[in-house]
């Protein structure tokens, strides 16, 4: 069992609750990750839905969640055959510290139409992908290479677009599968960072992912986008593709940029 | 006051629960349009969160609404100085049609850096635009204009995009708003009509609106892509400029597209 399954098990105590542990292990300084807690929920929501695959995912942030035990409290809100709805409040010391409302199905099933209007980026050349430093604990559990030319900003370079292209993978090894898609949406330092430079706060309202196929083993190509930043808020796009070069996921979150205090 | 401020009007019967009614004047067919439940939704949280614009709001179509009575459950899920966040829950004949889990705020209070990475496209020329027929009574309410070389779609010639760019306004001169934004998000035919044609059938699952700025009065430039379509499962990217050609709305659905039955 991989580090991201075996860090988001839950355990089911009654109908409507389970039980969690939010390790330290995917955290940015001591606060847990978005996608890492999204994981979380999700396993919960794969559970009370008996359905496998989070066709829309939307977590709404509310407050710092914290390293350690965690409840959570699923309610389901439509049952249905193709897809059903539920939601999942990750609880910690009695206070609501995130909310993730989705709808699940079976994508082995989902049947219909396929059309690509868009094709993914050329994937980057291993051997001049730039690698990020390894500064925050989540970082430890994956490896990032980004694109030679989207990549400069690492080394303090600053551009004028906020997007970055990368490789990702697990470092342990670790195929991904259809729930850490939702980490991997949300692990990856803010876009703005490339127009900005690292040193900013860059909080998620709310995340939405949809998850469109099973990714295949092997490397995951992202790229993430920013295209409006309105008086301190943002969208960050996420597309992603599997080794295959077929999409398996897109996101979308509102964030808050702050710039550090010593400017 | 506007068809629209008057047709999602909300009573507030206690602290947790409102009153509405769905008016036949916002439907397809017989079903009213989501982006119009997103409206009442979001003037019940609106006045639940006291707080003027919905900064996201997030809407999961759980069963068919009716027009009717409507009643809306509140719950306040945080309270913040700058950003507090809610979940509204659209209920006719005890049956949960819809829920709406919102951040909201106050747009002309939010301060930050602004950035823009995209010029939004060039206005069509109203002389040349293609007015969509009055084929269903949501029509009625809105005046859209497609580019010429967007609307082909209209008159059956199909093409290899799935983008509509419009002008859109409420019929009866309102000028728009943060609410009504969310509704103009929603109104549009979908884009895969532009692949497929116009019989198709493209329920929405869930819908996430960012309002960015309240829209100055005028017209509204409006942009909708789809870029991929996945056995059946689609998103529909929207984004809304005011007549400054100020960003003030982006939008993602992800919906089914089912080809008629007779096919």
């Amino acid at each position: 069992m991989g580090e991201f399954t075996e860090d988001t098990k839950v355990e089911q105590v009654s109908e409507t609750h389970w039980k969690g542990e939010v390790t330290p292990r995917w955290s940015v300084g001591s606060i847990p990750n978005g996608g890492y807690l999204m994981g979380i929920a999700a396993q919960v929501l794969k559970e009370g839905l008996s359905k496998p695959d989070p066709l829309t995912i939307t977590g709404h942030y509310l407050d710092r969640a914290e390293e350690g035990p965690v409840d959570i409290d699923f309610e389901l809100m439509r049952s249905g055959r193709s897809v059903s709805t539920g939601c999942a409040k990750l609880i910690q010391g009695g206070v609501e510290r995130a909310r993730f409302t989705a709808s699940f199905g079976d994508l082995e099933k989902t049947k219909g139409e396929t059309w690509v209007g868009t094709e993914p980026p050329a994937w980057p050349n291993p051997e001049t992908c730039i690698t990020h430093p390894n500064t925050l604990t989540i970082h430890d559990r994956i490896d990032m290479r980004f694109a030679p030319e989207e990549g400069a900003w690492i080394s303090g370079e600053l551009g004028d677009r906020a997007e970055h292209i990368l490789v990702n993978r697990f470092t342990d090894g670790s195929a991904p599968d259809p729930l850490s898609l939702l980490f991997f949406t949300d692990c990856v330092p803010p876009t703005v960072f490339a127009l900005y430079g690292t040193a900013g706060w860059v909080p998620t309202l709310e995340l939405t992912v949809q998850v469109r196929a099973r990714p295949a083993p092997g490397d995951l190509l992202c790229r993430f986008t920013t295209r409006y930043l309105t008086n301190g808020l943002l969208e960050e796009d996420g597309e992603i593709w599997d080794s295959n070069n077929q999409l398996v996921a897109i996101s979308r979150q509102l964030a808050k940029y702050r710039r550090p205090i010593s400017e």
